[in-house]
């Protein structure tokens, strides 16, 4: 298990901004809708090396003939992952149906899901996130329309128990899709070799399926707004769907729904009532910053950053308050995201954030007619560049360290290269000499891997950033993974962030962002 | 276990006389409905001789109060036996929520459900009557509708999981309780000591909590019309409820849902579509003439006699393919119902019950002014009375038996007493022979019990007969019901006909003949 997130912050103050609030709702569009059909009937096993793979394609067409007695199941393929509502055609065969039929329903988003036994699970967040229901049917025929909202590719349907008289017969199922956009509005990429092409389709497929009335973060888990994703999700957007309204909702929600002296949380939620959680991060807050300054590279929108300058000044203002002798504190090791690295130390890579945001604020400063709050942000900015070499910096071992026990950790390096504490060449060094030593505390999210490859890629390092990007995010392809995952270590198929795999999120915003870096970098490939 | 009672008839082919079907729909009314809220909460455990009983008792305004963490449960109590259908209002504290609620709702009739496993169900009957739901809540507050109908006492919600930043809290409970009657309708009865009151109170409940949009068997399982139940329910209707008009809808429901031979069913369904079930008992089509007999003995409608007289007729005529030399036909153990009582031998009584009807028929006979029917049942009684003597009579031992076991149980002789083959004399000799040797083969539910004790009072048995009504109803009063019970062995509180009491229906139709009994007997008490 990695470090627990979980922030509750009794009797919390919260401020709505309303005109931001109202902003935001009127960029609220309807979802597109599409709907589907079930392609075919699967069985799904495990192979020899314990991967669940689908062993057996029978034709949809038969469904209807599978008379399902006490224990009995029969899984659909839908044929790709989606996001969406399903109904279901029940009907009952044999005598008349003189007992409720009970019946078990999976979502699954991959096969793994539909082998795992959830009366087993024992993680440490809601055992609710299983797509999972138990429901009885009192009168069969019956159109079952499941009020819930589903993150899946198959769907199975077990027959709990019926009774001797009669058996359950999935007539047929239809699912309508949604999403805030369609794969036909991303700009497509050419000339990507086969295996490439195949990441690409499935981070788009994960962008699609992770955008929805905001930008999620995964639409099985937790369905719902997250600016640390958010950040990333913006970025692949604008090199692929252009969904600009959607992005400036989300901002516009942050900036609304605030903690009472104008701390932007880490999450906010949309139902039933619009609410900032109560969960802050360093990193998170700061990323405000980060993402109205690529919504302004993107669209040259200058009223937009005169508007939420303000908001974004302040949490560089209250991130100081998480800061001593000019670095950040260390006390509460969950102070800052990062990644969900067991015993990451998060303290150089926070500094970094740090910078890096600083260096974003001070030209949107700069662009909002702020001088004062530029002069501000220049002067916390040299300082923090002066602490990051002389408090975090190690000559000797070449690399920077982080928190008292001096640790060496892959995302403090890759945090630093993106905050540009080092000239291009020398971050260059860096990035190589990491490699090649390869610190024990490496990264466990492809959230982190993404700052990684966005690190070598930002000293020019194409093809190590290719290599590792073809292992790690095709490793989840050769998984047969339709979207990206939130959690993949190549070594260990189980990990989950969360004490057990079957409330993984296997299409998770944060590792979708293959589809922005071909397109900014290997376009010409 | 008992006998097992599946009929299965493969392509059975299906009648429906559509002016009879036509008559039932035009006879149905909508329900009354009464608004209930819980009374109070309680603690459920079991007392030093294992019977589940309330320990605790809270006031209800505390519910509130109660933040239900993962693993936390409130009981409500809505202080009498219900039908109907319910809406929570479900609430979060703590934290945002920040995952699904998974809640798990029971309902029970009796306090005993509540500590019920239903994972370790393994009863023979489908496991979906077990009144138990599995719901998952994305977002809360919210008002909780459930769809299903049900019957009992106790609202179990039990917080199957949050998560570590929210509770769930139940704000409310609210009942809309449905039947066809009213407690109020019902005739009073006066001067009944109390212990007896509290049968009758029972009984009237049982009753009306049965009485839906057709006469139920049980409004937790199985939810239809068996002619059976049907029989007594209407006998227990004419002295209380008076409710003739949901009789006679019942009675055109059998006479319009036949086989296509034109015999009646043992039950018949009305939802999704209206259809005779594939089972077929040899006292039950008997009992449609019974039921025909006893609502002219009210109503003294002649029209419907002349119109059901036909269909009456032919199931004299059909139970004649059951009967071999002038008795029934013994090859089918569970030809005729009588009682679930393990290893009973059905021969006798099924003949008894032969005789019962034949009499009643050729009553209706006359009455339709069928002469030749009339003397069809004349001829037939007496060979029927004849055979009984010489096939069933022991006079040895001074007991009817039946089979080739030649068995000696208690319904045999209290069907004998109620078919009058002997005179009024000599069956109460019969009767207190039965009582003082207590043969073996007892019965095992209210039906049976029900017919024992009616034997004695047609004898004037009257002193015997309260005292049986007083231990064994009685026995279901001590043991804190509100409603009478399918299945009561005063021997084993945990006997079921089914493999396990988790499916029993604790406010079943047969057991509700006290509120007669004590009207036509004892209302001068």
């Amino acid at each position: 298990m990695g470090d627990a997130l979980i922030s509750i912050i009794p009797d919390m103050k919260r401020r709505t901004v309303q005109a931001f609030v109202d902003k935001a709702q009127s960029l609220d569009r309807p979802l597109l809708e599409k709907r589907l059909k079930p392609l075919s009937l699967v069985h799904v096993a495990k192979d020899e090396n314990g991967n669940a793979i689908v062993t057996e394609r029978e034709d949809i067409e038969r469904m209807p003939d599978k008379l399902l007695r006490k224990g009995d199941r029969v899984c659909m393929d839908f044929g790709d992952h989606y996001v969406g509502h399903v109904t279901l055609k029940l009907d009952s065969a044999g005598s008349p149906q003189d007992a409720p039929a009970f019946l078990r329903l999976k979502f699954a988003e991959i096969p793994g899901e539909l082998l795992d036994d959830s009366s087993t699970y024992e993680g440490w967040i809601s055992k609710g996130w299983i797509q999972e229901e138990f429901i009885h049917i009192d009168a069969l025929p019956c159109e079952l329309k499941l009020p819930r909202r589903y993150a899946f590719r198959y769907v199975e349907v077990l027959a709990i128990d019926t009774s001797a008289k009669f058996q359950v017969v999935v007539q047929d199922a239809e699912l309508t899709a949604v999403s805030a956009v369609s794969l036909e509005d991303a700009e497509p990429i050419q000339n990507l070799p086969e295996d490439l092409q195949r990441i690409d389709r499935a981070s788009l497929k994960t962008l699609q399926d992770c955008m929805q009335h905001v930008f999620e973060d995964g639409p099985k888990r937790d369905r719902r707004l997250w600016i640390g994703d958010l950040r990333l999700q913006a970025k692949a957007n604008y090199a692929t769907f252009r969904n600009m309204d959607l992005v400036k909702r989300c901002m516009y929600l942050f900036a609304g729904l605030i903690r009472d002296d104008g701390k932007i949380g880490a999450c906010l939620f949309t139902e039933p009532v619009m609410q900032v959680d109560d969960t802050f991060l360093f990193d998170y807050s700061l990323f405000f910053i980060s993402i109205l300054y690529d919504y302004y590279q993107e669209t040259k929108d200058l009223d937009i950053v005169k508007e939420l300058w303000p908001t974004a000044f302040r949490q560089i203002e209250l991130a100081l308050d998480d800061m001593e002798d000019g670095v950040p504190k260390t006390e509460n090791p969950m102070m800052a995201f990062i990644d969900w690295k067991d015993g990451l130390d998060r303290q150089a890579a926070a500094h970094a954030v740090w910078i890096y945001c600083l260096r974003q604020g001070e030209v949107l400063a700069g662009l909002a007619g702020d001088e004062k709050g530029e002069n501000q942000v220049h002067s916390l900015l040299s300082d923090a560049i002066e602490k990051a070499v002389s408090c975090f910096w190690d000559e000797e071992k070449g690399f920077f360290v982080s928190g008292e026990s001096r640790q060496i950790s892959w995302s403090s390096q890759a945090w630093m290269v993106l905050a540009d504490v080092w000239d291009r060449e020398k971050s260059r060094t860096l990035m190589l000499h990491l490699l090649e030593e390869n610190p024990e505390v490496g990264v466990s999210t492809p959230y982190a891997y993404h700052h990684v490859i966005e690190a070598l890629l930002h000293v020019g390092e194409k093809d190590k950033a290719l290599e590792l990007l073809r292992t790690y995010w095709g490793g989840m392809i050769k998984l047969g993974a339709d979207t990206f995952w939130e959690a993949f270590d190549p070594e260990d198929p189980n990990a989950s962030p969360y004490g057990s795999s079957q409330v993984n999120s296997f299409c998770h915003a944060w590792s979708c962002t293959p589809a922005w870096l071909f397109r900014e970098y290997f376009s010409t490939m």
